[in-house]
């Protein structure tokens, strides 16, 4: 029986990521490296006059300082994008090296390049900045005022890019008599990604090109943002991806690999490090978008929404990155999941002075279906229907089709998740007996869905290639540019790769993980849920190409036609007898040892992707809330996705607890917080962020509707960051329903509770002394 | 005006090599890696009856012990040829990883593999061996004597192979009546190839595979040999190669790839390296066969070779490497370069108790080149021709062509050589003068010849692949597995790849200089001068490849049929009209990013080589002989080559320098020389071993006869090593110019001209107190 799909394999990098010998970017380091430090801002907003770097240059072991006076004068963008021949759809280049325009604290201003990391950090402190300071805007709307700051040129009103979505006429359609109006306003915070290893990477010249080894998610764009940075023929940039400790979308952006390059061209390309600091991480890297969320629903008597109007307010900090493409997401997603024929939809990317937000595991989703859901279950109480009664009524129906991404929702799978989910919590009965709970400490339990794209067809780009090569063994070695971070992907290819090619195991493919952009096929990436659904055209095509050319050999070898042949576990087989001729390792021995005809095997190609596909899921949250403590505790979670077929179901099951502990800290503890007074960072360390552990879950659970999809070569689709959609607004749901009292901000902290319950008369304060 | 083949342009990688930036494996090698150090064996001879390893195991650091009772059972061969599917055409698998039989001083018997280099070191002096010790033997012919000590079971008479050519009927022509005899022994030495860089690698595993990074010229085939050496599937090994500083042939062997691999395996995969030390280079890893020659040439009053024959006694050291083969290069060189019909040739390879010898520069091509010369001089002598003279009459004809090798001599290449050597020299007008000499200081002048074929077709395979990619800039990324040593391939690839596409510049290729075997193309490495002629094969047809697929995407792009389309100097042109079209920058962008069909633009493929081709020279030299002295002052050195046409000129001369410093010295100065009572090697080191050096040159002068080679692609064959055969006899021919002493052993020592010259009479020993 051959070992491919569908099976729940180890990890191919198991043995060496638990016994530590995966070698991650500080693994390879060459010996001498020298280290940068950069000197981050001080000041929320302002410019820099002056930087006096006499005292840091002589400190023994300062090679270079280099300040945003050194800098070229090249804007360029950092959002992990394919890039696109249309300048109206490329991002928006509002980066330099180095900053003397401020525009967060924390800002790079200057580094520091040293032989060592103490010089280096002595260096640092020992610069002296002047600035002038100016006015700073932490909040999204405040910042839209007429006289607030302005952070970029050339936005008025700090807007980097006003969304609207419109359907029907919402206007005439609120006229309608007797509609019930729902409204609510709902905040999601400033969070980060906080992958186990931070951001690094160094770089050096090589032959007259710059080599960056760095830790990110997207080699091949990489390259091409380091080329604009630097000003330099892309080509010249080579980017090598080793083994990195994941990025949940952080590493989905050009972070430092362009000032590691620049500054390795000016010490003589020498090898220069970047290794950013936890706290380094939190401010200045990327952050998720801190959404505010303005809802209006009318609902008919029987729930049936008649109209709705969106808006969002999404907060962008300091630079654009990825920009308003989140917040289009996030706004996309209200037309879809609960069908309505008139909406008014409208989002605003705003620059602010906080820390610039990029892409984040779920892309605008987990913002979003917080405040959909929760807005949802007010409908649903506006209407005296059981939460999730409304949504097995209205959520999208089966057949759903949406014409501008092409997806279909072919198998009603939002109600079979719904259903899965019901049945797996007992919600009913539990439901009935929590409604008893009226004591202090009370049960409830909520659900919330939402639905995912795969990948970014047709707003962007989705192309895949690989490069597959027969070895001496039979066995077959693969290249692609879709990157492994942590989640999997390489078992997942090669299960898929032994699968096309009509190998034994999955453990006859050898996956390169690192990516090498002088040689690897061009790939985009890990982001957007996108690997085994767009790897898997590749592999798809690359593997019937790698089989027509075996067959070709081997046929000549059997002086047949290569149409009566078939690979079939390794071997080259008879088509009608089923016959085994060879062994692969014999055809490939052959093939490469001919005199006559020497041939080592191999195919590559690149696959245009041009569909898409809708992920569906759930979660059931059921929490116990202490009243008077305001205190939550999660006692059960379960979430239920339709990813298509499973290519391996643990690692499948893995992802999904990832991203319940994400969406864990996002609806209960996690968010990065600001000095009104400085604009500072006040928590940008593990200690004072309360990221979500495992001594804050309760076990999780993951299940799974397995319907595969039409469109996939494989029967896959988006597993990556539906997880960490549906948790917070579950989490939420659940709250409402032990307590009666709605949450519409997150995280639900107890300060946040101890506030709400106050204003619903169910905790008053304590008389002092008492 | 494009700057592609036939331009003496910068090497690609000259910059990083002369600001020390290039990195060779140490300077990739991580940090943490485990120092190991070998014990080398103080007998000639014997068995290891046991080896305490208490004391090593003491010291603080060392990690691990391991002996020759620890490696697994399994013999593998260690020479860098292709793999043969024919088992009688395989090399002899006669090696293991540590070895209990002793078969020369220095044979590895242990490991110490410790923390650092120093802990190490101190281990293997801890190391206590106790041996059996054997008779042993030194001597090429002593070893052949029925009471010989046996170094190898299974081989009477220490005989590794008899090798034979026989061509008319020796026996019978020279009885004819009147033939002139001319006989002689020669005597060639031990030399090593001292590149300067000694080998080292470092290997590791990762994810249950072993990775080796390796000062080698074949990764392709290190990774068989490590795969045998070890048991393993082949694609188990993954061989990286660095820039390397050198190998000229000695890393065309597997050195301590399979042992640095297999100690990896018994430190649970933590990085170990072995870097040799020059003494360990020196007879350790491999050294050019000594070959004794008995030559018997029967000639005609007017010069006319009627029958020759020729024995060679080829010291083989103690392991088979490389084995026979050099001996049948050598014996084969015999019967084409002067032409005669009656011979009877025999070679014997014979192995010793000396260091394994196995590949170096020429292959076997100087020993006979040498032996032969200086016969075909005493040829000339013996009717009184000059040797020039001679040679212009007898040397290989044009038209001459070799029915097995398929090589023809289309151009007389041979005459035109000798002519612009004579004409370079002012050979005629000097050695009139010269003949005037008559004090103690004489100068004279002479000439030697050689051919050489082009890789190893049809003795073995010749293959080679690559792949190129055409770069968002327009650029060509271009991989193969014939590998930059040094000799300056990439830059030839570079010139070669830009021609073969159609672009501006050399400067638009980026070789791919690292070789990675899990993802190179496959490719056999470098050695028997193979490079530009078989790699020309793989990028004139992938050149043609690429072509196409531009040129297919062009079409789809203007809407016309790709035949319309040519690419010049980096442009898409009409055929007809030559106007361009568009760059191959916009074709790259346009062809990556475009939604509806993305293709980043790739060919690879694999060209069999089923052709040869000779290459021709000779080296005039003109000496000064201090007779009292006994020293020979070379005065003027000058080597012409027909190699095909010139891909790059000053490349092509600094590889002639090259090969003309190795020649000056096999002539007159180098040979690793050993202790008759104990076997021990006297002088393995740089300054006891007179290696030649630019204080022992003259002005090093180049010339070429460059005549396009009819069956490549770029009309190129051998040069990388044919420099180095033809100095020393060259040389010796000078010294009997001047002196009239025939010296039939190198180097020309002063102590070998003090024993010729005194049997001849020109210098008497002093008396004492003189």
């Amino acid at each position: 029986m051959s070992i491919t799909v569908g099976k729940s394999v180890a990890r191919v990098d198991a043995f060496d990521k638990v016994t530590g010998r995966t070698k991650y970017y500080e693994d390879r380091m060459p010996a001498g490296a020298l280290y940068i430090r950069i000197k981050h801002a001080e000041i929320a907003h302002g410019f820099v006059k002056s930087v006096d770097t006499a005292a840091a240059e002589a400190i023994d072991g300062v090679v270079k300082v280099l300040t945003c006076f050194d800098v070229p004068d090249i804007p360029f963008p950092t959002a992990g994008h394919p890039w696109s021949m249309d300048p109206g759809h490329q991002d928006v280049a509002d980066r330099h090296l180095l900053n003397r325009h401020v525009r967060y604290y924390g800002d790079d201003v200057a580094v520091v390049i040293a032989e060592n990391e103490v010089a280096a950090m002595q260096g640092v402190r020992a610069l002296k900045v002047e600035y002038e300071e100016l006015p700073f805007v932490l909040d999204v709307q405040k910042a839209m005022e007429p006289d607030a700051p302005q952070i970029h040129e050339n936005y008025p009103g700090n807007i980097l890019k006003h969304t609207d979505i419109r359907k029907g006429d919402y206007a005439a359609a609120i006229q309608e008599p007797g509609l019930i109006k729902v409204e609510g306003w709902y905040e999601t915070p400033t969070v980060q990604h906080c992958h186990i290893e931070n951001h690094g990477c160094y770089a050096y010249e090589e032959n007259g090109r710059v080599v960056v080894v760095s830790s990110t998610q997207i080699p091949h764009i990489i390259r091409r943002i380091v080329g604009q940075a630097l000003g330099r023929p892309w080509a010249d940039v080579e980017i090598i991806k080793p083994y990195i400790g994941g990025g949940f979308g952080n590493k989905q952006d050009a972070l430092y690999e362009p000032l590691c390059a620049w500054c390795s061209t000016q010490v003589n390309g020498r090898c220069v490090r970047i290794d950013c600091s936890r706290e380094e991480t939190f401010v200045s890297n990327r952050v998720r978008h801190a959404i505010r969320f303005h809802i209006v629903s009318w609902l008919r008597k029987d729930g049936q929404l008649v109209a709705r109007k969106v808006e969002c307010f999404s907060n962008q900090g300091a630079y654009a990155s990825h920009g308003h493409s989140i917040c289009a997401k996030a706004l996309g997603s209200f037309a879809q999941i609960y069908p309505c024929d008139h909406m008014e939809c409208d989002g605003w990317t705003v620059f602010t002075n906080r820390p610039a937000a990029g892409a984040m595991r779920g892309y605008g989703m987990p913002q979003a279906s917080f405040a959909d859901e929760a807005n949802i279950d007010e409908c649903a109480a506006a209407v005296g229907m059981d939460p999730l009664e409304y949504r097995m009524k209205f959520i999208m129906p089966k057949d759903y089709h949406d014409a501008f991404s092409g997806n279909t929702n072919y198998f009603d799978s939002f109600r079979a998740c719904l259903e899965k989910g019901r049945d797996a919590m007992d919600y009913d009965r539990r439901k009935a007996e929590f409604a008893k709970d009226t004591g202090s400490v009370r049960r409830g339990i909520g659900a919330a869905s939402f639905w995912y794209n795969t990948g970014v067809y047709p707003i962007s780009l989705e192309t895949a290639s690989n490069r597959m090569q027969l070895n001496l063994d039979g066995t077959v070695t693969m290249q692609c540019g879709e990157t492994e971070i942590g989640q999997g992907a390489d078992t997942a290819y090669a299960q898929m790769t032994a699968k096309a090619v009509g190998l034994k195991s999955y453990k006859d493919v050898h996956v390169v993980s690192c990516q090498d952009t002088d040689i690897t096929p061009t790939g985009l990436g890990a982001y957007a849920s996108r690997q085994t659904y767009m790897e898997g055209f590749a592999i798809d095509q690359t593997g019937r190409l790698l089989r027509q050319k075996i067959l070709a050999y081997a046929a000549e070898m059997l002086g047949c036609s290569a149409e009566e042949l078939d690979i079939v576990e390794g071997n080259v087989v008879r088509k009608d007898s089923g016959a085994v001729e060879m062994d692969l390792s014999h055809l490939a021995m052959t093939a490469q040892y001919n005199p006559v005809h020497s041939e080592h095997i191999t195919a590559e190609s690149t696959a245009t992707i041009r569909s898409n596909a809708y992920s569906f899921g759930c979660t059931f949250a059921e929490v116990e809330v202490d009243i008077p403590m305001c205190k939550v505790t999660l006692k059960r979670i379960v979430n239920v996705h339709d990813c298509g077929s499973l290519i391996n179901p643990a690692l499948a099951e893995a992802q999904v607890h990832g991203g319940m502990s994400m969406g864990i800290g996002y609806g209960l503890s996690e968010q990065l917080l600001f000095d009104e007074k400085t604009g500072k960072p006040l928590n940008n360390n593990l200690l004072d962020y309360k990221l979500s552990t495992v001594m804050d879950h309760p076990d999780l659970e993951a299940l799974f509707v397995e319907n595969a999809e039409p469109t996939s070569p494989f029967g896959t689709k988006a597993l990556g960051e539906p997880p960490a959609c549906s948790p917070a607004p579950a989490i939420r749901s659940a709250i409402y329903n032990a307590t009666g009292v709605s949450i519409d901000t997150t995280p639900i902290t107890p300060h946040v509770l101890y506030r709400a319950f106050k204003e619903a008369g169910l905790i008053h304060d304590e008389k002092e002394g008492d």
